[in-house]
């Protein structure tokens, strides 16, 4: 299996529209160059633009088909909502359509109720999209494994945004998650996020256990966002 | 000025992805044979693709034009956010730029606060949407125009979806929220919704002083779309 | 009309059980001494006692009797429901029958759906509860007019707590309230608040035209309250 | 362990103000005829007068002691705030002091941000209070048990308030809960609710492994309180 790193767009101008569509093509080039998963969390509206799905199959000598980049585009979050009467809600199916392959759910800055965890975590199921879901405690992790998600992502809110990683402020938190989550759900992945901006972030969480990283500011808001991605990527070589 | 007519897709099957697409297009085709302003409430994943603007300027011989069908693509719902970390929320700049050109706020199934309400607006006045706000009742439409959106859509929630027009069973309301939006804000306009489905509907809501009406499962659930909407538009004839 | 002093104890620990009863009962030995209508806003579980509303009706010698202090309790918030299965809910019914006369609601702390403030005023008034609805800004006081509370609080959230008061930091904002509030209803009264704290406050604030003030901190956090009551009220002597 | 029956007074009129603490009074009645640890869970406004606290300590003659009824007072909810600025939000600290015990969280009809439950179990931990959540399915239980409550209080919103017994219709999510709950937390106990009104619902309830049960419209609506909650707590006798 491959080390997955997930970029968090939220909604950066430097990940909007068609400057976040210049970003997402940067990522899908280093991408290439690593063995890894790269993901991709894009906001609803840029979905389409970032995956690569064209609207114009009716055109003259237009475009039809799927330009894929080798990466895959998530959503940021969804609702446990059905076909029906639900303006301004999150459809599963939509989210699909447009060309996502997964979604993230519960970040920090969206945190939901216990219940909706459960019922879009079997939406996803129900239309095949891959589910990550965060959390800020190992414990929340723990409660969360029990919905048995492709993965939970652990973030200590306190280092999101920051200058220090978890994987050096706290490694005894991704260490305390790996092994709650396994106990109670040994096909749950766990990735861990908040201030990961290096390759000695990335394989401290690699090696404690961690299936992956979630990153955001650290790329996305960066300077030179290539030179960025592809430091970090260097720790994937052990 | 034209009268306005809205659509609302919901999260309509057949608003949906590729099937909404050719609804789309279909409410377009009919746009064209009326004097009317056609308006369509898009899902957040499908704005992209309904207002046909294209992610493929890369190709080859692809499509880099904006492929303007002639009808306008507003978000369902928007949020008084800015660039920043908003992880899974919706940036009016984000909606602008994949080809919306407004947005509806406040629908009953997607109610606000009342300090959103007025951030929403002046949001949307920054990045250039338009902006139609929902009304349960006439003093909820009052109050909201206090805030000066575009339009306030007054929509008894007990008629929503269901067969008896409100331009049938509660004419007076379409009076009265006219009156009391006129003595708060001469340049807020008035539309209805809830059970519109035909020309007399519509023809009553015009000679009650609405602007427009708002549309959905009449047109979007109905059979033959096509001939719903013809049906409907013919009211626009006197 | 006498002029009307508010005091919000919100949580502060001043406020709260033994030791928010104590403050209430300052406050209202104060008030005897000035011409004024004196309001709490107490936490639900608080209002039964400092209301004095007694449940030891049952107790031989015990006290059967309302113990009236000469002030008016508020419940801080409410909720638009009625008798039946709503689990942690606030019921206008329970909160009147435990001796508050009156209801805050749509403070900067705890900002409500418009369709639910238009309910809730709705509701207050079946049950026979005042209500004061507070607004950030004077389109919200203007919005919130519509809808017949007795009073709107405005409030610029960015002065709540601190030490400059609306009264001398914004003069214009109660003046431009007042009059848009008077033009969508007179029968709404202004109050103000934010920063409020001494007799000069208190003075403007009257003198603009505001029906009275909202304070919490400046009187409930002080080392003194007693002192920083009386102090204030002075403003009331012209 | 004395098995554990919770009677949840929602905000039905019958369990609200003079009338809800006359019921009151009637389980405790009961209760001393039982074996049995009864817990009555009263609205915000109520637990001051439920739980016999006086207010009255300062009158000659008056009543300075706690009126113990023998029964336990809980809050229907509770949040995470410390004292503060939170106007309308419900303080641990006065819960406690007006008389509750513990609270009821996360009930079908009012339900919490997964982070919230796990900050509520920490802060009633702190205050003293005893805390039981409730959860819709077996897999919401078992995350709950992450957190370390007092209990879960396993609930298929479908059956509540109805006429059929999750003892009854559903034996096996008792099993399954209790399983499940006691692999990451034997210190959990589980309660069932939904439907359960007679002493052979109770009876199941318990030799599948519950340490108690959770009602509500099944004696509080009853026409016959006492009658009903007797017969239901035959069950007790095996």
């Amino acid at each position: 299996m491959k080390p997955i790193v997930m970029i968090n767009l939220k909604t950066y101008k430097q990940g909007t529209g068609k400057e976040g569509l210049a970003l997402v093509k940067t990522i899908a080039k280093v991408a290439k160059d690593y063995d890894v998963e790269m993901v991709v969390c894009s906001q609803m509206a840029d979905i389409c633009r970032h995956s690569q799905i064209c609207a114009c199959e009716s055109k003259e000598g237009g475009c039809t088909a799927f330009d894929s980049l080798g990466i895959e585009i998530y959503s940021q979050t969804i609702e446990p909502i059905k076909f029906g009467s639900n303006t301004g809600h999150e459809l599963p199916e939509t989210i699909k359509e447009a060309g996502a392959v997964g979604t993230l759910l519960n970040h920090s800055e969206h945190r939901e109720r216990i219940d909706h965890i459960e019922s879009c975590i079997s939406r996803a199921r129900e239309v095949g999209l891959k589910i990550v879901v965060c959390a800020n405690t190992a414990h929340i992790a723990e409660a969360i494994a029990a919905f048995s998600p492709d993965f939970v992502a652990v973030e200590p809110p306190e280092l999101i945004g920051g200058d220090v990683s978890v994987s050096k402020a706290k490694p005894e938190l991704i260490t305390d998650t790996v092994d709650k989550v396994n106990l109670v759900n040994k096909n749950v992945g766990v990735l861990v996020g908040a201030g990961i901006k290096n390759a000695e972030d990335l394989r401290i969480a690699l090696k404690l256990g961690a299936r992956g990283v979630l990153l955001a500011s650290g790329v996305v808001c960066s300077a030179d966002p290539e030179g960025s991605l592809r430091g970090l990527l260097e720790g994937l070589k052990g």
